[in-house]
């Protein structure tokens, strides 16, 4: 898009943030999307890691955007959110994964006012706007109690727990997520089809990008039977 | 968009296609836009019209975009779909005006497969797909009885005669609209001011290209006592 050239950079051994190749890709960028609590690697990163990354970017030019969508769903650890560290930055969040309104389909974009200016002139002739019956819905989301989503997020760690333990009896080895609703479990392209024939879903690695071939995405945005169930078909495939 | 440059084709004194200026400008173009019922000018087009410059499209290669949302409000002539004379058309159509669903946003695209297989493309990323409340919404429309569109045609008809025939005691003089819910209305831009002034709604003409300068578009989408209050604050202001 606008001539520019996407670059994946590559992740720790925890999936995290390598901060010092995150500058030196920042060195020749335009633009940085940063994605914590991270889809599909369930990694959330430090505040430390987020405000050196946007504070760099800000000295640099260039400007983050920051996918917050999975914001409410970290575990232990806390979010930080990277437009409290710097001006230059675009911030994109949804009521899709905060109150499981995928189907509503409306998001949020906040950034400088400039940016907004020209983002919506395209927005106008891509979408017009959301819904009107969404946008209703999602302000009653909005101003309403935050305790619906609290009670997914500790569902969510006990979905979590569940994949991650059973995943890891089976011999894959792989950093447990922090956050979103995800796991990037390393396998290679025969192991993932015999499980996508096993009848349990999961997204190839190279979905991705280069650096995620030989793993596979599992999501525990389901329910604890289905995630024991697809357990024990993975158990019987692998 | 893609490298070409949109050209309008003036209409004749009746708002019409001009057929012969219609094919003159296909002998040079990729792509024409036909859209009857009209927005703004309410003008439907003949069998005879439609058949003629799909063909002629087709002969030369031309991809026909036919914009039909307006389909449901023709009065006293009948709606041709310019996709039954040809394979080179593109149909677009939308829950919006014929169920009055315009908030739902949900509309669709009927064309060959080759181009509905690239169009998905663009359309995954832009829109993922329309709400799916606005889906089970817009599939109970299409399911239901279209007994409410035909009372609404009715309603638009009395509508349309109501400011048609107001605006014309005033001295306004222009073709009677066929279809849609328009209405496009000379005037200059002093009128058009004076107009908006009194707390009537309008859309400069030029918001529809070079050709309508000197042009307002009305809508007649409002209520009868609306649209009788609008001619009352028209008649006081010019």
């Amino acid at each position: 898009i606008a001539g520019g050239t996407p670059k994946g950079i590559p992740l720790d051994d925890k999936f995290h943030i390598d901060v010092e190749r995150c500058k030196e890709a920042l060195d020749n960028a335009a633009v940085l999307i940063l994605n914590s609590p991270g889809n599909p690697t369930g990694a959330v990163e430090s505040g430390e890691s987020i405000k050196a990354i946007v504070q760099y970017a800000e000295d640099k030019g260039a400007t983050v955007i920051s996918d917050e969508v999975y914001e409410h769903f970290v575990y232990e650890k806390k979010h930080y959110s990277a437009g409290c560290y710097g001006d230059n930055v675009v911030t994109i969040n949804a009521a899709s994964k905060t109150f499981s309104m995928t189907g509503w389909r409306l998001g949020y974009v906040a950034g400088p006012k400039d940016f907004i200016e020209q983002a919506v002139k395209i927005h106008q002739y891509c979408q017009t706007c959301a819904s009107s019956v969404s946008q209703y819905a999602a302000l009653a989301a909005y101003n309403g109690s935050i305790a619906c989503v609290d009670e997914m997020r500790r569902e969510y760690a006990v979905r979590r727990d569940l994949l991650y333990n059973g995943l890891k009896e089976l011999g894959f080895d792989f950093p447990k997520p922090e956050g979103a609703f995800y796991m990037l479990v390393p396998m290679d392209r025969k192991q993932f089809e015999k499980i996508l024939a096993a009848g349990v879903v999961a997204i190839p690695g190279d979905a991705f990008g280069e650096n995620a071939v030989n793993y596979a995405r599992f999501s525990y945005a389901a329910s604890r039977e289905n995630i024991a169930e697809a357990l024990r078909r993975i158990a019987t495939a692998v």
